[in-house]
């Protein structure tokens, strides 16, 4: 091991060295998803991709007010500065209480939160403090590609069980759980999950906790849509479940308020703060002290509960056009998921092994642009599944994608 | 391993299970400086702890009315979305002019740049990338925590070597490099060193370059201070030699225009694009973009050159004020760097050999602190040294402080 490049002779003004690249990094790959924005930003084009918010979700007044209030304070210098690595201290105590009144997730006794740089920075630090290279992290089959990747840029292997409609395959996931040695944790997004649009029934909810219980595995229980729902009534987060400290909760801004100012959190055992924090300390010293007075101001000063109601409306709507359209395809040419919140639909096309050359006529033939499902998988296999997002595209737009589906199935 | 947890009998609603921690977090403790933090808060107490840029170096006023621009923007909704994970584009695209035509730190040919959520996150990221548990990263001894730390968190085996007034012993670099296999980096702070405030000489960065080239090893050069000079004559940049393509230049808008924003950005060797960026997306998706498009208006609109004059002035003033007043301290009590920029003074107590009793009296009977040196070590070995920055406190409170060392030798 003491050629660390390997590359040939070294040509002098050219950038030929081969750099040693970790064994961890090597099998991760660009996200699907990303991969597929290339499409999505050529002209013409009807992206139905990535997980972005609707524009109209935006609460644009609310965060105009609340950016003038900071940038205006006599204090300012406060938002400019260094904050501590758990996070701002209004806002985490704030989050305290929402995440006790409101859903149940956070008990004084038991646990501690910490405000991470997006949801995304939870899976980082929970894999880092929880998992060394080699160790084994369950996941569902298919997840969400970000987490995935994440786990495995710290050398993690994954081991993906299949979903069902209900929610992950509990015997299954019981089966991994006596075949793995050295599962560090299991990773469930039990609501809309990304990229199913499936919601996890309280029946399984228990089960994987008694589950993770008897194994002596914790859960990792992500869950930046729950907000999102427009249909049916809230089932509870297993963390509501977790009298044994056992199950880390992530959650997001993203969805709810602005994806770009990169706010999540975490509420997590106690035990864990330590590391935590200092695995935050390690990865980006702490999360910009604006973007966590923009979200402090706006759970303190305005009407969240009201704002949640307003954009669950207007992702319930767009999501039946596009079931509604989907109703109309021929039904033994695709199913699909009907969600009840969240923000994607999992369609599923009959007698094809492998859709992407479906996924690819559809963006050559009529600029529409899903996401195929392969790359949602642990072990990345081909499968004839694709995600759509009734998110970012207007009602006409989806209209239009959703019977352009139907006229590459007459033209295949 | 199949006893995840360690504890013994399950108390139910009462968190006593021991989580499995992973073995490269076990060994990372909290920053030695942060734990100094919590002195620093009490009321009536004088921190020269935090390399946190002195308040009156903000500029608050171009803040404010950039970011009024921002928010009051037509299309605000880009401003709050979700960004590349490379950062974004025009503020990338200026970045490369700014560091070519301003540091010679970038070629087009050979170069690309990647935007961080603050330059601690380069550490982060290049270490994902280039390290397997079990490597080495050679670091200056002694060097940033933070870095320290976020290698350790990737567990990697940290190899410290001795630091001179010019910089890294090149002859010990060199035993380094012959003796430890699977070195991955080399990580250097050229300029006004954290914390020794020393600078390398451009006779060792030539040399450094050579010793990386030779023995096939990338160099981390991390410059958050580069800008801070306030004496002498600015030393060109290792990465301006990087004819070879070995060098990844890290460095931040934290200590030159805000640290709360968390902007830091890393030009590297194009051959690593894929693989930072796909890391990138592991660690946080992408850094925040309003705090991205401050950066970039600040960059764009305003006078850098002139600002940081400006704040190079504040720092330079007050780094006078501290060195004068240790000069009048008992020459065969205490030692120190008298350093041409940055933010930080290295002192080294004689006739001590840990430094942490003196520091704990310096708090104790005059309410000032200072952070003991041994965290600044791989090994965290006790010293006779101590840090001070000189950046956050009034001249007043610099020269009471000096004082007050001077008193405590006095009372010892």
């Amino acid at each position: 091991m003491k050629i660390l490049y390997g590359g040939s002779g070294q040509a002098p003004n050219c950038a030929t060295m081969e750099f040693y690249i970790s064994k961890k990094m090597r099998g991760v790959q660009p996200s699907a998803i990303r991969e597929f924005f290339k499409y999505a930003s050529e002209p013409g084009i009807i992206s139905l991709t990535a997980g972005n918010p609707a524009p109209e979700a935006l609460p644009v007044e609310a965060m105009r007010e609340i950016m003038s209030e900071i940038m205006g304070a006599q204090d300012v210098q406060k938002s400019l500065g260094y904050g501590i690595s758990e996070g701002y201290a209004p806002l985490r105590e704030r989050l305290k209480v929402y995440l006790r009144e409101e859903y149940g997730c956070f008990d004084e006794a038991r646990d501690d939160i910490i405000v991470t740089s997006g949801s995304q920075q939870c899976m980082d630090l929970a894999c880092r403090v929880l998992c060394d290279e080699g160790d084994v992290v369950i996941c569902e089959a298919p997840s969400f590609t970000g987490a995935m990747n994440a786990f495995r840029s710290f050398g993690v292997d994954l081991v993906g069980v299949p979903m069902q409609e209900d929610g992950i395959d509990v015997g299954l996931l019981e089966q991994a759980l006596k075949e793995h040695k050295n599962v560090r944790f299991i990773y469930l997004i039990p609501n809309f999950q990304n990229p199913t649009g499936y919601t996890m029934s309280l029946e399984k909810r228990k089960i994987c906790y008694e589950l993770a219980k008897k194994y002596g595995v914790p859960i990792l229980e992500d869950d930046p849509y729950g907000d999102l729902r427009f249909a049916g009534e809230a089932v509870p987060a297993i963390k509501t479940m977790d009298t044994d400290g056992i199950v880390l909760y992530a959650r997001s801004f993203s969805k709810v308020l602005a994806a770009g100012i990169r706010v999540g959190y975490m509420s997590f055992p106690k035990e864990l703060a330590g590391k935590l924090t200092v695995a935050k300390q390690c990865a980006d010293v702490h999360t910009g002290t604006l973007s966590q007075l923009l979200c402090y101001n706006f759970l303190t000063q305005r009407d969240m509960a009201g704002h949640l109601r307003e954009i669950a409306g207007i992702y319930g709507r767009k999501c039946a056009v596009m079931v509604d359209e989907l109703e109309k395809l021929p039904a033994d040419r695709i199913s699909f998921s009907r969600p009840s919140g969240g923000l994607f639909v999992w369609a599923t096309l009959h007698g094809v092994e492998d859709a992407r050359d479906f996924v690819m006529r559809l963006v050559e033939v009529k600029k529409v642009v899903v996401v195929p499902g392969s790359g949602f998988f642990a072990d990345q296999r081909p499968g004839p599944n694709f995600r759509m997002t009734f998110a970012g595209a207007s009602e006409e737009q989806i209209t239009y994608a959703m019977r352009a589906i139907g006229e590459v199935f007459g033209s295949l």
